[in-house]
């Protein structure tokens, strides 16, 4: 169209129509960059308390640097790749960083700061993420010194299998047999199924040399259940798969594409006894099965607190980049206006925009607040179990297993929620929330499908209920519990919407429900069971519905009693000025607030608030969304995320998302030619010349 | 691996271990069968009611037979394409079923019928769906005539322009302008912005030779608002865009990838005064304009209401293919025991599992039955229409549009919580579910984002209940608002759970909850309005949670009524046999008492009930699933879904599920080669000989 030739009559015919189209548009950079100005608070300061300090965010612009220059790096074709190409890119980014760090001896936070910013999980994750991190928990000195200096070369690449067609929650259940062989001292390892077929393993498919197998143990007859052993599965200098053993790509997926999940199934291939990881359980020469020490049974939950801990630890992070794209977004879309020919109003100030994305972004700081406290417990975990003190352990276990699945799902619903703000074009690719949904929304099912995750926390609960009738002592989250009976007759306090404001208004609520939910599925579960309560079994399985409410009531209220309590802390030890504080606060109360207002049913329902109560609730929400709507950018702002790492047309900081949006379709494959890939298969055929001529 | 040597020492070793882990295992095609034996009726009987007749379902088998024969109509590899396989390949399905169609002379269901089960838009969606629909609206006899013909042999095909860079919801503010010449008789189309762009309009990418064209229409300086245009935008020799016209695909989307939706951009185009089209409003040589009767805004009314109606009939479709999927693979997905060794519990008998299930297949059923009446009624007023009667199209209008959103954001969600059931699985596309989520979930924004549609409703809602006020009287779906003042005191009268059963108790609690929320929206409204409504500006604005709130309970209310009334109408026509009815009775019961749980806070908050009256509302919930349990297969095999059209491995009715996705992995484009598409490029290099020498 460029260059074309217009007449000056034709020109001057649309010029005044044109003005009057134009009416009240506003630029939507003029629109961010106004938003900015009515902020309370510097989101500099605020970004730089929750990275670490100013440096942190330094080095992370030299890094974005480091990996814009990169031809691995390069983010801006990445929505048009195919399956094929999103494999290898991935790959190419992981090793590509990898390298860099190697090359330039970089610390282990500028990698993980990275592989974050890159965006880009490949063929590597379960390498770093689960084969070298069982190595190291599970492997003999010598087993380390064998495996970990190849790993860590990347001359070989190894993945975690355990999951099968026919097993993923249930691992006893596993069907693979690694049987002892004393004659040749050796392990066969078998595949006796279709079922047995080990199926997800990330990097399994076309990428790993070796894995982490769980089979279950046999020697002399016996099933000791699932143990771990080293197997390479591929050839290393031709990367076929080795006799015995069937490996491929499990094909396409929801997201996470990059990332080649396999199947693979052994046809009695044997592997040497030493491939088995012998630090706690052995089995030696002659056969001989040598138990683990009870720690190792601890040292194994251990391991799935640490991986629990990071993926509540990255809730935050993701849930946050979903809450940049739609606020801004919101910020400079405008739509509708009841005076035509005036500016529309920003769509962030409907009320329906603002109250859904408002309590997102509060969620997004608890969650942020969350990942802190959950690695910092882990590492004061680590470091008692280094003195050989587990105490903490099971109340880590089920609050890391339900702060797993409540915050992964408040994750996932929330990023689904912010791109359906964005009206049509949330649902294009270049927005980035698809792509972010797709993709996270996994987490709600690998390593602890949420249900089931939910019931590990229930089962503490009603533990500890059980404990209180049984007049134990209470301690930890859950040591509420033991005053609830006493409490079961107190009325909620609140005399004014604004009470709600309160911390402890809102966690005098949370409390009751918490411990009114728990008491409700005890009673379920002693119903069914018959007055004998099992944690599993036909009783247990039929009251879940109840039990997992509990759970997230629990949760729930733990999470904002950290959101409360580590805000303050930071106020108090002055890491936060008084601005941001105060920005924050409201930011918390916010949270309470909607956390009651989802739970105004349960509130009810157990006498502890009455309906103008309630009603107060929803008044009170309404007014603490208005009093940070200020403050809107500047709070997303402050979490930080540079538009490298977003990559969103309509997330992009300086609200240019128009002209972003037409930028990247024009780039887009499809565009490559004018007339597009069907018209000659298709559609030249059809539009034929005879059938024209007729025009 | 096939054909490899294993000597039989090796052989025996392993035998009996695998019997130990193979103990226990039930195929799982075997549990499909047992599950069916358990119903209580007969699937079939139901399945032919839905589709109107058993005629009507063998005549779709030959349908699938004619497809299925078709090399445009294989699915085999429908989820490895990329992204231009995928565009061409659904523009060659709907193309093929067109040439079908005019070839063999059939009537239009098949052609609908033969689009459903291929189940792949393609670039002719906006010719079929909206370009001809508005020809036929909005065109005088001498365009029809002109144009018809030749998009009916695909000699020219269209697509509908309206939505712009900068302009969805708010159609009045579009940005491109059609400007009168008085001297040439012509139109000059242009686009005066970035944000004027329009984008969207599917099939507008590389397939479209001619769009309706949605401008701002100005004639002797005057703005007269959106009209619409027919325009030629490539040529039809080369394909290429027009000169004067900018036209390309937007670029990838979350789902819905055949189709090529597009941008467009004009630069002064001129266009004959002719391309109007000018059924209702016009402009002559003159540059005269002719205003519209007052029908033509109601006639364009009409047509929202007909594409709407659409939405709601395929809502209960969409939802139905998903509870379909998940349903049949949670009964033969086992998964935990609590002893090893013995069967493992079906995923179904979780009650986590059936709590979300069966309440899901109550909402799908409610859908179809939904979609049913709305179309009726669509037919039932366009008949009306023809002797000029437009009476009821506001009350259909604030239907429509909340049943537009309702229904789809209840399929929506309830697609992805059918996707999550079903654990990893789940996760892959050859589930089927990721594609029918990220297709479906455009629902929720186009034809009226959902927040925008509940508005609408909202509106009437607030009408009907100024109306009462004013002492008028009122008819229609809201009438119940009549008495709701009257009826505020009433308690409500369950005295066991079983009482929550009957329709007229259930219909009585959501029947209040809508009044209440509808009264509660009023007084919000009224009070940021100072007092004086208004249904547009500020005070609306800032009341759009309360207002969609109330349009959700009213919707809520109609969608059951509505499901009670079809059932009770069906089984007194004895059109379904007792088993059957019987069966569905259950079902409408579960329907109500689902909401009803929903709403059990408001139900509460009113003081219409009880603390013991909800929690005999979840007793309830709980029997019902338990009751409905053993006839979960019969009643998705009733919605009578082919595996060809479901296209899932997970599924498939005969429950061969691990089968179907290992088949599926074996022909991914990945697995092509052994040592896939990373080896040669990223990880030779990597592995290389030296280093693995050390080995
Ligand atoms: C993207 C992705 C990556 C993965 N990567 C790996 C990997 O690298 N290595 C690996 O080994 N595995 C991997 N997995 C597998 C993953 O660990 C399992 O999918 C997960 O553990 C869930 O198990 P499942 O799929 O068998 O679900 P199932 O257990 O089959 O769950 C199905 C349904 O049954 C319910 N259910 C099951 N058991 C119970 C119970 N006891 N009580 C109540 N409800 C129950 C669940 O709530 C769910 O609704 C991956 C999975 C995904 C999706
Ligand atoms: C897959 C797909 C296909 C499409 N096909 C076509 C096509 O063929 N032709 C065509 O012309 N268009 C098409 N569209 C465009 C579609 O019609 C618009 O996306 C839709 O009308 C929503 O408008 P929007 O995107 O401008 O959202 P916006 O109006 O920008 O909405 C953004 C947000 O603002 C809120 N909001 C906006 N206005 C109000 C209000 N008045 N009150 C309260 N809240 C408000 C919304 O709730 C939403 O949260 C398509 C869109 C999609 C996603």
């Amino acid at each position: 169209m460029e260059g074309r030739q217009v007449d000056a009559r034709t020109r001057q015919l649309v010029e005044q129509p044109c003005r009057v189209t134009m009416a009240g548009y506003v630029n939507p950079m003029e629109d961010a960059a106004a938003e900015r100005r009515k902020s309370t608070f510097n989101p500099d300061e605020l970004a730089a308390f929750l990275h670490g300090g100013e440096d942190k965010l330094a080095r992370r612009d030299e890094l974005i640097k480091l990996l814009s220059s990169q031809p691995w790096g390069d983010k801006t074709h990445r929505y048009f790749y195919n399956r094929e190409q999103e494999y290898v890119g991935g790959l190419k980014s992981a090793v590509g960083i990898w390298k860099k760090m190697r090359e330039e001896r970089l610390p282990i936070e500028d990698g993980i700061a990275m592989r974050g910013l890159a965006n880009f999980p490949g063929g590597l994750e379960l390498h770093i993420g689960m084969f070298i991190p069982t190595l190291l928990s599970q492997g003999t000195p010598e087993q380390q010194a064998k495996w970990l200096p190849m790993c860590n070369r990347l001359q070989i690449i190894g993945t975690y299998a355990q999951t099968e067609l026919g097993h993923g929650t249930f691992v006893r259940g596993l069907q693979t047999v690694a049987v002892y062989d004393e004659a040749s001292k050796e392990f066969v390892v078998h595949s006796p199924s279709l079922e047995s077929i080990k199926w997800w393993p990330g990097g399994l498919g076309k990428t790993a040399t070796h894995v982490v197998l769980m089979a279950r143990l046999f020697t002399k007859g016996k099933d000791y259940g699932p143990h771990a052993f080293v197997v390479q599965i591929r050839d290393l200098d031709t990367h076929l798969p080795l006799p015995g053993i069937m490996v491929g790509d499990i094909g396409p997926k929801m997201g996470f594409n990059s990332v080649d999940n396999g199947f693979l199934k052994f046809d009695h291939m044997r592997i040497p006894r030493d491939a088995m990881l012998m630090r706690f359980a052995q089995v030696n020469e002659d056969g001989q099965y040598i138990p683990p020490p009870p720690d190792n049974q601890k040292a194994a939950y251990a391991t799935m607190v640490y991986v629990r801990a990071t993926i509540v630890r990255d809730s935050g992070d993701f849930l946050s980049r979903a809450v940049t794209i739609a606020t801004r977004y919101a910020a400079v879309r405008r739509q509708t206006t009841s005076k035509l020919g005036e500016p529309e109003l920003q769509v962030l100030d409907y009320d329906n925009v603002q109250q859904t994305l408002m309590p997102l972004l509060s969620r997004a700081y608890s969650l942020i607040f969350m990942g802190r406290s959950m690695m910092a417990m882990y590492e004061s975990f680590d470091a008692a179990r280094a003195r050989g003190d587990f105490a903490v352990l099971p109340e880590l276990h089920a609050l890391s297993s339900g702060l797993k699945a409540l915050c992964t799902d408040i994750a996932a619903s929330g990023i689904e929620t912010c791109r359906r703000t964005c009206g049509g074009h949330g649902y294009m690719l270049a927005s980035g929330l698809p792509t972010l949904f797709n993709s996270y929304v996994q987490n709600v099912t690998w390593e602890g499908e949420n249900s089931v995750m939910y019931l590990q926390t229930a089962r503490y609960l009603i533990k500890s209920a059980l404990a209180v009738q049984a007049g134990k002592p209470l301690t930890g989250s859950a040591a509420y519990l033991a005053t609830a009976a006493q409490q079961a007759g107190v009325k909620c306090g609140v005399a004014t919407p604004g009470d709600w404001r309160t911390s402890s208004h809102a966690l005098a609520g949370l409390t009751r429900v918490a411990a009114q939910l728990t008491a409700q599925a005890a009673q379920v579960l002693l119903r069914a069971a018959g007055g004998r309560v099992a944690f599993d079994g036909d009783a247990w399985n039929a009251s879940t519905v109840d039990l997992i409410r509990a759970a997230k009531a629990h949760i729930a209220l733990y999470l904002h009693q950290n959101f409360v309590d580590c805000v303050e802390a930071a106020a108090g030890q002055r890491s936060i000025t008084a601005p941001v504080a105060a920005a924050l606060r409201a930011v918390v109360s916010l949270h309470g607030v909607v956390l009651l207002v989802e739970a105004s049913g349960d509130l009810l329902e157990g006498g502890y608030c009455s309906g103008r109560q309630v009603a107060m609730l929803r008044e009170q929400q309404r007014a603490l969304v208005r009093e940070l709507r200020p403050n809107a950018l500047a709070l997303v702002d402050s979490f930080g995320i540079p538009d490298f790492q977003l990559n969103s047309a309509l997330g992009r900081k300086d609200g240019n998302v128009y002209q972003a949006l037409l930028d990247s379709a024009r780039i887009s494959p499809l565009n490559a030619t004018q007339e597009g890939p069907a018209w000659e298969p298709v559609l030249k055929p059809l539009l034929s010349p005879i059938a024209r001529s007729r025009l």
